[in-house]
């Protein structure tokens, strides 16, 4: 939460500036950007940490593919000089720096831009942490901007020094899909958590529904529209690339860019039916819980009103008559205590009969 | 619940790999893939039980038509082969071995692949059993992948040997509209047989509805849930099929598809009314709970009410003041006890008249 | 129910055949099919009572108009016969022994088939029966298939013979329309018969909620859902008709299968309003119960509430203490009952002021 | 309701008549139909009060734009006069007097028919009266019928009387568009009333809840429901209309039409809006009046609580033992009140820390 | 709420004109309406405050590109000049003197006309204002109206007078945009303070809720209602000109459009996540609600079921019966004592293992 509303404040700060005015939007997280460069064919590769924006656009020049990987979006100046380098609109470099930017598919006469949301699943106790990514697609080179360092782009790093996969054979679009599968793979994985921690939680709660369970749902369905709200656009992105005529990408990819829009579908399918589950869950833990809540009044009650016929009676023989020829009698104590038993028991036996205890 | 779980650690292990790369995803159901083969036309027909790859490669040369089905989707190796033999591309195989695949149609130009769900209903105490069935149709052969052994296409094979129907005469897009004939056919028995369980518990839980109801109604709930996850899908990959303009789909089999189509529809139909009728009567269950529990407060705090004021009144005559004249009155306590059934009667026709009782 | 159910079991027939292959599917409501032809033109009128499928073959060859109308569908030989006579497609002759066929339109080259359901409305005590209506219509004829013996087509059948309307001078197809419109025209008797149990319902639940009447409601949303699963994909094949380019269909009809669309479209707003009247009845309805029922409630507490305090006085005065010398003041339980008054009055008054009685 | 029971019978009574039959549909509300006849050019203005069939007709052949005004519907014979005098098809006949009809547009070779519902709102006593209205536009004339007298049209009589604004210059397709912009501004009317009333109910039900209240706001959704169920196929008629390539509709009104088109779905945003702040209202309403309900329980049941335990140590006391010593004691009365109000003031001071009261 | 009300007065005076008149609708906000001039080219700007009609059209003939913003929309006459000598269509006078007009994109052959509605966000004591705005478009200058004086386009202006960004060297049509550009920034400062305020409602409310909280939940219901009203249409609006095919816009800017429209259906997101959000809240706060309440009464409810049945013992040694031998016994007192000690305690400890307290 407190990071939606740090996102807030920065978008305030962006809606003074003129549109195309690069300026950085969201909470920094890194204290520098860096840039590492993978340059391959399928024969060379050579990788280059922390390269400069010079050693970038020497790089695009050659006939292999560049990939240039930039950690940090806040230094606009960096944005600024590889976008006026690499030919990008104004749009796109402000587009870059702004992290609250709606994900979405952009194409230009010379490149083409997507912007999607990443999900990087912490586990149990931190959470899901939700990063901005922005993928430019050029004819021979992708940039790629994280707000953070993250291993998200490890396997695919893996596979082009490996040369595992068909990446190294492959064109620019290739390597820009292998970037977009990994983050949809890591959708999966806090998709499934959160569907998990449901399904858990979901057997728990109807063996024994407790009051306080109420925030946990509560917290189960605002996870869940976070998740929603970034797995929708990013079907759209992927849909986008997939019917797009651009020239950037070849038509021996399209089949794996209509197989990642089938897997955005799914995990849009996990995501509606963890909620449809919960809404599910909630209806019933409600019931379970107001129906314990009535069975416990409904015995106590059952209680009071055996007793209150009963106290009557005793009351009846307390009062102070001089002539209750009851009172006088031998037995009538023993009596009493008989009938007030039958009585007792008459009532037990009646709401037992009735099924109200 | 524990399949579902076992199908996200699945597809988490398949995360780590390049995409197209054909990686086995889900539970092993069997201990080894097995290959069967029947090969026909009009006049003759041949079955292979237990047969390999080269037998498959070799069948497929000839003019008949060639079902090969594989039981057991683990076997990658077996996959690959099979694949490379009859031009599949990775994505395919890839795409065979993930049983947590979502229903898809592909076109490709020599081929055209089908991932689908099928159910298998095994009654009542059984449940349904969602298993992936993946189709691929050649222009003379279908490969169909069976995640387990299971008699679901055991109606094809005896119309394909005895020659009943039009199948034998056909070629080779009418035997895979007869496959997956086939498991819409078994989508009908399990939304069948949940249907016929709703109604059932729906006169049931209106008569005497209980507390522990509920639980039942979150579990019908879970299973129309994932019986649409399942066919809403399907019936996409049905239409894109009765819409495809591929020269592997004869124009004379269009009209069952189309069929087939309004079949799936028939389906979600189905589903989609058990799913209102639960709905309807979880809020009818609902109401009746709380009008029961209601109906016994309000008769046990009648009770209470009208036995009150009594003890109040004879508690007035239990008090021991020395100046009470109406302890020393000879009948004061047989018209203590008129008033006192006066009183009691009063208020019972009272409430009554106000129809609280 | 039991006729859903019914129709379960014969749908779980049928999956054991082949598609294409006529089986009746459903419950046999006649034990014998009969056929009736109606065969004219501008001039002239001929009608066969219990025809057989020669006399129908014959009929069409003519010039005339022939409108051949079969009860009873299960007669699978017979639709065969005239089937295989007219040129019908296995499929067609398959889906007209289905009665549990979801309603649709399907054009083949030399005819077009209609599927339907139709509503006999049977009033208050019979309720609404649901029967399967196939219509097919050729160049120069119409085929209707009923699951049992009816007066829906009636109407039609009298403008035949008297020459009333323009059907006489029309073509087949117009023959066909009047058909289906006498079809919607059912719709509307029943949806208006619903429609007005649910107006005067709605009058009496507000004026006098009860437990019970959730069942009812209950049963109303059934109905309405049942009616509504049967009148939304009639309003599709309306409006396939009205939008085909079929040569069957002159272009002289095509308003009047416009205007029987606009008919269609009424018939599910009725429906749709029905629903959310009930629906908005049942939110009431529950407040109004529960209202109610907190009224009761209140009142009784309140009893219990002024009584409780002065039973505690009472009580009080009725300990036993050596010292109190309350209890030997001359005018203390005068004193006390005023007292008490006092209370009690003040109890009442508060509460009536802050509106809890 | 009363009105839409009728309407209902009315449909029966057409049921049973042949399509295209013109045929009185609704509940009579004049005598007798009368004619109105305004026929001008930019120049000279004429109106016949009261004129009959053959003076329409007249009328029509000459260069000026006519309009032709009837009030009542239910003379199916006048209808069919003028109908067939100025080549109606048989069904625009049916559908004029079809004071059911649903609204919808229809165009014919030589004009094109417009039905719709009209709202005249009687201000609060008399509630909004919806009348139907058939609109039939032609070359150079514009028929209009309307149920009942009315002054909806009196706006375009006085701008054509006085030659205000741009209707005397302009052809009989803007006339039409006056005459359906006058019934869309009446839609305004009752709209706007309604919502005005859903606000200042909102805030008296915010403020101080009763039970009633649940009817008032059941008869607000059913107003709304009747409203919105005019309104939206309003939309798709005027829709149709300004999309419409109709020769007699000139290309200078289009922007008219598409104005007209924003104003009915600003009525439809009107209305939704209604009903959701109705919808909010509602459930605020629920839990507003819960609240109540459970603050008077919590109160009266923490009255109870208190006394009980003092009433138990008062029964001790009242016991009649021989052995007690405490009642010997010569201050244990005193000491009793002491305890008893630090146990009464200490339980309130818990109740009260605990936010119980 | 007033303004809501006096809105749909404003609509119910235009209801009596003719279509095309330019009568204005709403609440006067100013005393005068005033213009100023902003005329600009690359190198040259000029500014005129207070200037007049002439002025205006005299601007409108050069080279440059001429901003007339006008500040008030009730002086009709001053429109009427306006529009007349900028050759605007009445309706499209009309629209612009209409404050209540639906936000639209319509074009005209010289010229494009928006209406939108602008949100003020006035802070949280202010709350938010919406104010309407008409856009029109010419070749070379840009026509704006506001109803107030506001600070909404200072930030263009801004621009403009320092030559920031790339606005003093586009044509009209990029002015359009970022007088649009600077409209939506300000929508996302009012969602944004909304979704703020949600958030922080949502923790209070989850940690301590209350029974006044209801009518916050439904003001912000409203709220969000009204954003969503006021945004849906602007999406719409940003779209089609988007897609417009006007040669007014030039397709250097389209890349713009394209980006305002992401922001707008971002706007859209935010809006419906805070309403999600707040529907979850909703649900989650009525349980807590009840499950407060239910704790409070359950605790009553044990301490009164634990006196009942100890009060009657009491009650029981009362009784005046001659013969009731324990009470005279010696230590029969102090058993007692011991009895119901034991009596309690054991309740206690029976409610306290069953979970009851």
């Amino acid at each position: 939460m407190s990071q939606a509303r740090e996102r807030d404040l920065g978008h305030r700060r962006s809606a003074l500036h003129a549109p195309g005015t690069t300026v950085f939007v969201g909470a920094r997280r890194l204290s520098e950007a860096t840039i590492n460069i993978i340059d391959y064919d399928a024969h060379t590769l050579r990788e280059i940490q922390g390269a400069d924006v010079s050693a970038c656009l020497e790089r695009i020049g050659m006939d292999t593919v560049t990939w240039i990987n930039v950690n940090g979006v806040h230094d606009t100046a960096l944005i600024e000089a590889l976008g006026d380098g690499l030919g990008l609109h104004p749009i796109t470099q402000e587009a870059i720096a702004n992290t609250v930017q709606r994900p979405n598919w952009e194409e230009f006469p010379s490149y083409a831009f997507a912007a999607m949301k990443m999900l990087d699943d912490g586990g149990a106790e931190r959470g899901v942490k939700i990063e901005h990514v922005s993928l430019i697609l050029g004819p021979t080179w992708v940039l790629s901007f994280l707000e953070d360092e993250g291993d998200v782009f490890d396997s695919v790093r893996h596979r082009l020094r490996t040369g595992t996969g068909r990446v190294r054979s492959m064109n620019a679009d290739y390597l820009a899909f292998c970037l977009m599968d990994a983050v949809v793979d890591h959708y999966f994985l806090a998709v499934e958590r959160i569907g998990e921690n449901v399904e858990i939680y979901d057997e728990r709660v109807l063996m024994n529904p407790r009051p306080e369970d109420i925030h946990e749902i509560h917290r189960f369905k605002r996870q869940l529209l976070s998740l929603r709200r970034a797995a929708w656009p990013l079907r759209e992105v992927v849909n986008a690339i997939a019917r797009s005529e651009s020239e950037l990408l070849d038509s021996k990819t399209k089949v794996f860019w209509r197989d990642l829009y089938d897997h955005t579908v799914q995990v849009i399918d996990m995501v509606e039916t963890s909620r449809e589950t919960l809404a599910s869950m909630h209806d019933t833990y409600l019931s379970s819980l107001s129906n314990r809540m009535n069975e416990v009044m409904k015995v106590l009650t059952v209680i009071s009103t055996i007793f209150i016929p009963l106290t009557f009676i005793v009351g009846v023989y307390g009062m102070n008559f001089q002539y209750m020829p009851e009172l006088h009698w031998k037995n009538s104590y023993y009596v009493l205590w008989i009938a007030m038993s039958v009585i007792g028991i008459g009532l037990i036996t009646y709401f037992r009969r009735r099924r109200w205890i």
